[in-house]
């Protein structure tokens, strides 16, 4: 099953304790995508300014991303300029200048509303809901956010998640949202407003999901090199959601190995500013680091001691 | 094989968001001999005062906790007064009075001098070292330590690493000790003065083991009530060392099985204050929670996506 992404395409200005990144391609949308591409075809919704140039486009088009509801609008493409002390689960924003994302509208082209699964990356709930009016019979919608609309449009984030089959935040936003410090209340918080399926991120430590009757955890894959972990998250998202699109449905089973596909294109993400550290990868070499990442987890059957 | 353990018996008062917990019987060696009484026998070198009474020892005896090297000094028992506000992973400490523990010289009874498992709980690392000269020939020695004796003994404390199979520490002290912010190459510094395995503790977020030519990595178990995190690192190591004791043999297997033992037990020991949490678990609770975790961090295999 294909997937439509809505979210933003940016140029991000990266300081971390280990290098910068100077107006690299980022964005919600294009981590995503990029990410999710790896496991099938992904046709992107965003705006971008009269700055953005084939050179920008070229990562996306490479991965085969369909860019034909990409809005090129008169203005600058929006930038964020951050930085990450040696706590890399903490952004600094230093600065943010929305450009043409500021008015950005998104219309789904007529020929993408009947995709089977909707990603709404993170950006306003009331736009991420005008997508959802505009799509028909999706079979899965997956919405992420951040702290900026909890704060600032909480009740259009609860009318958003009625609509939504999977959230996904991180531990952070879920105690935030839901006033409540304990992850597995807040998440049961969470599903009783509408997701079936809550995915808590938590950065280096990893991925909490609360689906069916149980949870299901993932520890962080130990990462000799990081780099700059912004957009990990949305990677995740990509990986995550670009394989359940691909097994065609969700199981216990095909959210579990899910998760670790997820993991293991977050892993990438993190070992590049914007999305190098996806450059030169192939479907092997993700292969053989989600074996690693099933090893570095693997629990081996013993008899109970009793 | 049964485990000789050295480090403190104190009296605790801990206050968290959900509650306080007055001069409860805690310390080191304590939460961890409760713990790995589960799984062989303990035997306990430590020092109290004498206002430790028969009540007081009560909850060490029903685990069968040997106390034959538990010497009653002339004094107050060790007491720590502590707080944590909602990141439970952070202890702030309000007062300690050493009581009759500062002038503790742990002496090992001679008939236990030839016990195979040695853990050498969070004390100063001259003491774990002086416990180290008297016994003959263990076949597995672990040692724990905190940051105030990486900040005041670290010669001291490399000198005893060279001396251990195994060092238990949470992330932050593994940067501290090695100055070195990346977990995987901190472990291998740490590695390379002695230890052949790193267990690097991360509180409500799992554990991480650098071991032989891997690593292997656990989640924390999502937990709906935790009281008090106090003596949970202890607990972890009481059911890690506990299951490689009665297994007898440390391989990748017994390692990756005796991680999940310990997880379980860690969940125990933040149900309550004191060890009050393993207050009536009997064995077949813990294995029914030993499977819950196994199923928590379970991936199917499946077909590689090419």
């Amino acid at each position: 099953m294909s997937i439509l992404v809505v979210g933003s395409v940016a140029f991000d200005t990266v300081t971390t304790p280990f290098g910068e990144g100077k107006e690299v391609l980022g964005g919600s949308a294009t981590h995503f995508s990029v990410s999710a591409s790896f496991w099938t075809k992904v046709k992107l919704v965003a705006v971008v300014g009269d700055d953005f140039t084939p050179a920008h486009r070229r990562p996306l088009l490479e991965h085969d991303v369909d860019l034909g509801g990409l809005v090129v609008a008169p203005g600058r493409t929006f930038r964020w300029v951050g930085k990450y002390g040696y706590d890399l689960n903490v952004a600094n924003t230093l600065d943010t200048q929305l450009g043409v994302f500021a008015h950005f509208s998104p219309v789904v082209p007529e020929p993408w509303r009947e995709t089977p699964v909707v990603f709404l990356a993170n950006i306003d709930p009331d736009l991420q809901a005008d997508v959802l009016d505009q799509v028909r019979g999706p079979k899965l919608v997956a919405a992420d956010t951040m702290n900026y609309w909890i704060d600032s449009k909480p009740e259009s984030l609860k009318r958003l998640l009625a609509r939504v089959d999977v959230v996904l935040m991180n531990d952070a936003e879920v105690r935030q949202l839901t006033k409540e410090p304990n992850l597995v209340r807040a998440a049961s918080a969470i599903r009783s407003w509408g997701p079936s399926m809550v995915v808590v991120k938590r950065g280096e430590h990893g991925v909490l999901v609360f689906a069916g009757e149980g949870a299901f955890a993932l520890p962080g894959f130990p990462l000799e090199e990081v780099l700059d972990p912004t957009g990990a998250g949305d990677a995740f998202a990509g990986g995550f959601m670009g394989y359940l699109a691909r097994a065609g449905a969700v199981s216990s089973d095909s959210m579990r190995r899910a998760m670790v596909y997820g993991a293991a294109m977050g892993s990438y993400a993190v070992a590049g500013f914007g999305v190098r550290g996806f450059e030169g990868i192939s479907h092997a070499d993700v292969t053989a680091r989600v074996r690693e990442f099933t090893d570095l987890t693997h629990v081996p059957a013993a008899e109970p001691i009793e």
